[in-house]
């Protein structure tokens, strides 16, 4: 995709987890398709098992098996792990669903500690994974700032759209509202800060 | 609420239940906080009997512990009953919150097939609690004709409100969006109707 494709009406599919506890087998998953930053189309979901490594496989199977695939042009995602550390592979989701993978993060990861996590719980192996997802970038909205990373996209266009789909807050809506689903269907009620 | 009150930003709570199959003991209730047609601030939910009769108390429950209450100045629901034959009493539901409730629905009711159904699901003394609803009022919106009752509110400012915050289709943005998510959630994939 280029920048010149990046019409306000594009379809975004936006993912976020659920809250999960400590001995919980699987975590929700919640997608909402957007127009742009404005109205919500479709609410699609899933579950992975919490730690554990299908959800790369199991974003895949949601995206190609959704009735909204052939509007979609991008996907976005709340972090690159989902269920704790289940690392969603950006590059194959993006091979295999034939769309740009855009991840949001809101703070600048402290990559030391995450790897030191990984280890200490046994799964060194998955620091790769997080790796090879690529330099995170930042991007200055009218709200804050943000970083991301990115695959199948180049580093301007995935900051084109995720500044036209910012429209409330300083993430984009298809990522807001996931994250108001998801935590709301969870936990009762949805939590504030994304 | 008097009809110098509906401001284009007010908070509308919008109610519906997600997919449920026979035999199942509960269904998901989700509530969605749209400021007027406008951006969603929130998402809630809860669970109900299928055709239980604790539904008027879990909504109560759901919206009096909720954070957003303070903001909060209308309920919709999705039709008069949640889960089956869960029939929600909108003047209990309007008294205990201190907030009005509109009942929206899409085809005018067939009073007589709903009366029957329930005679012979052995539970006739609830079609009382649909007459207490009161008189179904017709509304002619952008995208078509759609129907209301109402409590705690007068006809013209429930009319307002359900014009003000129908922006994208033939239904209030809260409800529309309340419907994406809990069947998305229950069935993985939103249904288009409401």
């Amino acid at each position: 995709m280029t920048l010149l494709n990046v019409k306000p009406e594009i379809r975004i599919l936006g993912i976020d987890d659920g809250h999960f506890l400590k001995g919980d087998r699987d975590a929700l998953i919640v997608g909402t398709i957007f127009r742009g930053g404005d109205g919500m189309d479709g609410v699609i979901s899933t579950k992975v098992l919490v730690d554990g490594n299908d959800g790369t496989q199991k974003l895949i199977d949601l995206v190609n098996k959704s009735r909204h695939l052939g509007q979609l042009r991008c996907i976005m995602l709340n972090g690159i792990a989902v269920a704790g550390f289940n690392i969603i592979g950006i590059k194959k989701l993006s091979r295999s669903t034939g769309l740009p993978v855009i991840v949001i993060i809101r703070k600048m990861p402290d990559f030391g500690r995450i790897k030191h996590a990984l280890e200490k719980a046994g799964m060194p192996e998955r620091y790769k994974e997080i790796e090879a997802a690529g330099k995170v970038h930042s991007l200055d909205l009218k709200f804050g700032k943000i970083y991301f990373q990115f695959a199948g996209i180049d580093v301007r266009t995935a900051a084109d759209i995720i500044r036209m789909s910012s429209t409330h807050s300083f993430v984009p809506e298809p990522i807001r509202a996931a994250h108001l689903i998801a935590s709301g269907i969870t936990l009762g009620e949805s939590r504030k800060r994304v």
